[in-house]
């Protein structure tokens, strides 16, 4: 055990690597609160058993005899019980947002990817999981052979980056998600990113996506916990003929993100819609 | 001028309703603080010439003698100059994501609503505004008449509707977007439904929406500030044979939305998962 005595109990691929995006979670909150955990490796097969019955479902940590099962549940703790490290959540109103920015990427990239990657997730996963992955996926997508689910994905994937527009529109107007620094929910948006590159065979997002630099920085975070070795590059996706722009290169400032500090901050914006802007000033 | 000192330069219909959503978050917001600010009446026509060139967009407030010109900087200055008072933004994380739901919203809702109600708008407006919203509001929907621009609208509506999942998600979990009391992505997100409720010549959401509990305690706040006469019922929609369901009457609870506090907890999750649910366990 280490000094610090909190205990994680990860969920990994045979590479050693997170594959939950709850527990990649739940591993940037406790980087972000300065926590070192002993790792209890180990994948999908045999939670309950390691857990010694507590949970089926991970992460699970347990810090000075206390257990804590869920990566929510795991972030409030840390905020209560250390207030004197950096803080996760600075306000109750941090949480039902996050959970609706995470509910929206879920339903927008990570299950649209999990339709491109699964045969990856399978056959990275430990050996002794390859039949629960296999069978519990093939369960979520209509009884489809993890094969047939991938099949046509290169047309896939570029809409699926096409999605992320709301991500790269916040993240220009701010450095991360917490403001000028990370916060928890930072750490589950990424979680999503870390998930992806465990699994992602092939780039989900073109070499000069806008969302780069946020992800990178991320990935980078105490100490690099998103470039363990068996992560792979998740950029790098080639935009073929007739494929739709994979991210908006020419996006327009509106009420919603441009702050009006006076006339001369919305003059070309009235410009436009009063239809007095030339193609010139458009452009 | 009232004894608190703040002035709002408001936009609004002929019934002295306010129309524009960024103003309606001030509005929220200076309650939220509980200010009663003197009201600058005015529609679209002569912003500059009302507030003598300052800006072209409003809300503007005056807290003694100081302009701000921005619904986002105008919450900001409340809280730094009145932080005795009920905090508005109680983080620096709160905003990005408030940002993000505001523009998921206005994506799925305000701008697909834009297209059923733009000639209520006009005609809503105050005389010498219909020529400067017909003419912006053609230009912004493709030169199209508006006459044109709402035809099908009873087509649209049911599906408008049911893309507001993510909000009754959220919602379920939380009181308010602010935890338990509400904050100003409440405000942001509540003024969307205000400025549908100034526009609404025809109800936008079924009577038994689950978001009606929320938006109704929302358009309670701060005096009932929500229930000017000049705005409509947006409950009431109908459902027609063959309309998609305007929302989810069986959500099910994954690991985004369900704290793991044990294998109880998460047991009917992993009978579904694993097929060993029996269809009467689904019910």
């Amino acid at each position: 055990m280490s000094d610090n005595g909190i205990t994680l109990y990860d969920l990994q691929l045979a590479s050693g690597a997170t594959i939950s995006p709850f527990v990649w979670a739940t591993k940037l909150a406790l980087g972000h609160k300065g926590f070192d955990p002993d790792i209890v490796p180990g994948g999908f097969t045999g939670i309950a058993e390691r857990t010694g019955g507590k949970t089926e479902r991970l992460p699970a940590i347990v810090d000075k005899g206390e257990w804590i099962l869920d990566s929510w549940l795991i972030a409030e703790h840390l905020d209560a019980a250390y207030p004197d490290r950096p803080t996760l959540i600075g306000d109750p109103g941090i949480r039902p947002s996050a959970q609706m920015n995470e509910a929206w990427l879920w339903q927008n990239a990570v299950g649209p990817w999990m339709t491109c990657y699964l045969v990856a997730y399978r056959d990275r996963s430990l050996p002794q999981d390859h039949d629960y992955v296999t069978s519990t996926r093939e369960r979520m997508f209509g009884n489809r052979k993890l094969e047939d689910i991938i099949v046509g994905r290169e047309d896939r994937l570029p809409q699926i980056s096409a999605n992320l527009e709301l991500l790269r529109s916040t993240l220009r107007e701010n450095p991360w998600f917490g403001g000028e620094t990370p916060n928890y929910t930072d750490h589950r948006l990424l979680a999503c990113f870390l998930w992806l590159a465990s699994v992602c065979d092939t780039p989900a997002l073109v070499e000069d996506d806008p969302l780069r630099d946020w992800i990178d920085r991320g990935f980078d975070l105490y100490g690099g916990l998103g470039r363990h070795p068996g992560l792979s590059n998740i950029f790098g996706l080639q935009i073929r003929d007739g494929d739709p722009e994979p991210f908006n290169r020419n996006p327009v400032a509106n009420g919603l993100s441009k702050r009006n500090t006076g006339v001369a901050s919305t003059s070309g914006e009235t410009a436009r819609i009063t239809g007095k802007a030339t193609e010139q000033a458009d452009a």
